[in-house]
């Protein structure tokens, strides 16, 4: 009997099964520390203890993206490793924060599927729930991915194709039990603008980049228990290349963009995100940022605000999306679409 | 009068002496992280205190082969710094599990000396102990070790060669106070594999590869407060080559048995080991096993399987360990003999 | 409104202001563990609580250096973002050691500035203070930075220059509450030399060398939340190289000099400090000390040594500090002058 996990194909899911994901994690300070050294995060939410209980939560939660990354991490044995491509997130919400000592494991319900038409492979749409120790879901989103069939004779599925909002209704962000921004330290917070001071439509170049080495990606990404080997072996890709897990880029990102979004402090939802093109070990992260729309949240002196955030590799100054052809700059890493928790 | 250590010398050791080794050390959440950061770690009683309760442990310990650095790490520079080659261990028991909060210090009692004919290094055979702040030994170990002569005029001692058992007889094992597998989940290990599913003889190519990084293993070794030169120094070599720790070898194969291995959750003895050739940064470590013997123990539901874990640099799709001459593999970098703890 | 922050520049600064700097951090294990996995840090007060308790502390502190580099970090986006050279350093005083779990912070006040003649930049000195959560000083220093001015027309500060001291009068250092080296137990700490045993004028060679690689000195220079642009980007320097933060050089340093100088347990001043020589990744670097001074302090058998540790990137076997003409060798990293506390 084979003992090892050659991951799932195509054929193997079935619309409306439940996978539970293996390898639940406790996370600790070691897990916090570990984020702020790999990204230049300084969101002084997740920096400072003292900051966060000003803001009604205990405690300066883990980073919401290491958590995210935690919970994806798990997702991949059974979801991606047989992935061709990533192709999309969306309707994914935060919904408590996680502090150290909490323990988080994973849950996947498929809830989509469509072969392509070369027969080669097909579309896995999962509902991914992250879930502390008290069984309380901390993250729930959908992605998709392109996953190859080993079997190519095996029947198509019938096509299921669900139903995704292109954007969170911020009266569906779930704001942390007793966030309050009423006495919010803006010279703490590093920058002096609240949400007022965003217009929709404004642009903000995050100015500094971080030049990426191999065995950066690879402790980040081992951390999260993410086990793709293209992150890991130079024999996996016909190049020699390690591929660069797209969360690195994200939370290198996000980490950038302090310097413009210092108050921008929770990720609240995740309303798309393109993993536009390969990053490699060498390239030089830079981020810019759109404001793409604001709303009022039930918490007090609390807005949301919606930015994409796009990552490129080389200068952004210009901060360009797509060519004439409606198809993304070369040097675009990253769009992602998202609601931050900001003093208003 | 000189201040620096330079290390023990053949001449220096007699039979009987016992060594406190220096710097005593407390492991946190930082050691545990950083562990999974270092390693594709993913066996979760490791990775899970929720999953270390359910199976009858107060929390998750800090990974067995972590604690075992910690405790090796204190012993190098006492008598390894001017070690030529490690040259083996046995007798290796795991007799408490080590737990965030510990403060762990090592001491090593000479067991053995041999000068080699040659008159210019001799073999140094130790008795190496870890504590706890309780005082309770948590890993013993035997190992020895090839060492110079500083003063070739030095007499050779009287020659003792320690009676060292081949394989540690599993009724010798240390089992967890309170280890119990009976509620144990499968599918949150990870693999539905238990020990009656394993055969005597069977061979797992545990697939995965990780290409290593200079960056890497020197913050591990560092961790482990490890300070041979080797390790860290390009001149120390006459290639300018940094050699790879061999416990970083150790623990990247064992990370990669995960796959193949989940639910062998807990390292109980190591029965022999053998570092066949250097690691060098850029090298891609495969693993494979070997399962050697499975033996029941006292705890409810926990059988002791016994396994060669054999890591390589080069595609380890054969498990070829050694060449018609008896000589191991040149593709080979460790042959590791272990018992471990799974779920019968 | 530009929303990111270009730095100030010298024409930026008013003596006397105090300047709240921001992003408050949280220190944890895991910044324990990864400061000792980045540096080779073996003093026994900072490696074990059971070391510290026996020497009259709660618990082990965090490395000295560590918390100096959170404080110092902190300065960076408002002190040193369009500094040209980070001049000098007096009067650094350790006045209560930080523990995990403890929130740090820092302010600046602006007691000194000089135009240069050029007209193009000038000389800034900060008195910087790092507070803990409970809002005492933990740490207290003078640094002076050359900042260029953006504004060519801006019209020349009066001069006022600072009455620094050259050195701390041992007088005046802080010894951390309860501090007893009575029971020190030498096995534990690594060495038996006590102060005692050190002559003023005495040199050491640390002996070891560490070679540098760049995730590492990005992945510490991170941790401490220092922004400068010049340690991450490859674009940020005409020659594409990364310079290497000069704090990381002190803490490979000190931590080099464990071996010959492993008593020397805590800093508790820094009188002066020199970044002789930017360090790039692939240098080794070495580390020698010489024994500038002793001095009795209040706490029961603890002599305050005063220091000066050099980092070189040479073989510093000479252990040389200047050329004929004056200038640092140009294998010169570091030149810190410092007071440590060590057994009597």
């Amino acid at each position: 009997m084979i003992k090892t996990n050659a991951g799932r194909f195509f054929e193997d899911y079935t619309v409306g099964e439940t996978i539970q994901h293996a390898v639940p994690r406790t996370v600790s300070g070691g897990e916090r520390a570990l984020y702020h050294a790999l990204y230049p995060a300084r969101h002084a939410l997740y920096s400072s203890d003292e900051f966060a209980r000003a803001s009604g939560l205990p405690a300066s939660p883990l980073d919401d993206l290491a958590a995210f990354h935690v919970v994806f991490g798990k997702t991949v044995p059974d979801v991606s490793l047989n992935a061709l491509a990533n192709l999309g997130y969306a309707e994914g919400r935060f919904l408590k924060p996680v502090y150290t000592g909490d323990t988080l494991r994973t849950t996947s319900q498929v809830i989509g599927l469509k072969q392509n038409s070369n027969g080669k492979s097909g579309v896995v749409w999962v509902h991914s729930k992250g879930f502390n120790q008290h069984d309380d879901v901390v993250i729930d989103y959908k992605r998709w991915v392109m996953v190859r069939k080993q079997n190519l004779d095996a029947a198509a599925p019938e096509t299921v194709i669900p139903d995704l909002a292109a954007v969170i209704d911020p009266a569906d962000l779930a704001i942390p039990e007793g966030l309050n921004f009423s006495s919010y330290d803006f010279a703490l917070a590093g920058e002096a603008h609240r949400a007022a001071d965003y217009a929709i439509g404004e642009k903000i170049n995050h100015v500094d980049g971080v030049t990426i080495e191999e065995a950066e990606h690879m402790i980040a990404t081992r951390l999260w228990q993410n086990t793709a080997k293209v992150h890991f072996d130079t024999s996996a890709r016909p190049d020699g290349t390690r591929l660069i897990y797209g969360g690195h880029v994200i939370s290198m990102a996000r980490a950038l963009s302090f310097n413009g979004l210092a108050n921008a402090q929770m990720i609240a939802g995740i309303n798309a995100g393109a993993h536009a093109n390969p990053c490699l070990s060498g390239d030089t992260i830079r981020a810019w940022s759109e404001v793409l729309d604001k709303a009022e949240t039930s918490a007090k002196g609390v807005t949301a605000i919606r930015l994409r955030l796009v990552a490129t590799k080389g200068d952004s100054a210009d901060m360009d999306l797509r060519n004439a052809d409606g198809k993304y700059c070369p040097d675009v890493l990253l769009d992602l679409d998202y609601w931050a928790l900001m003093p208003s």
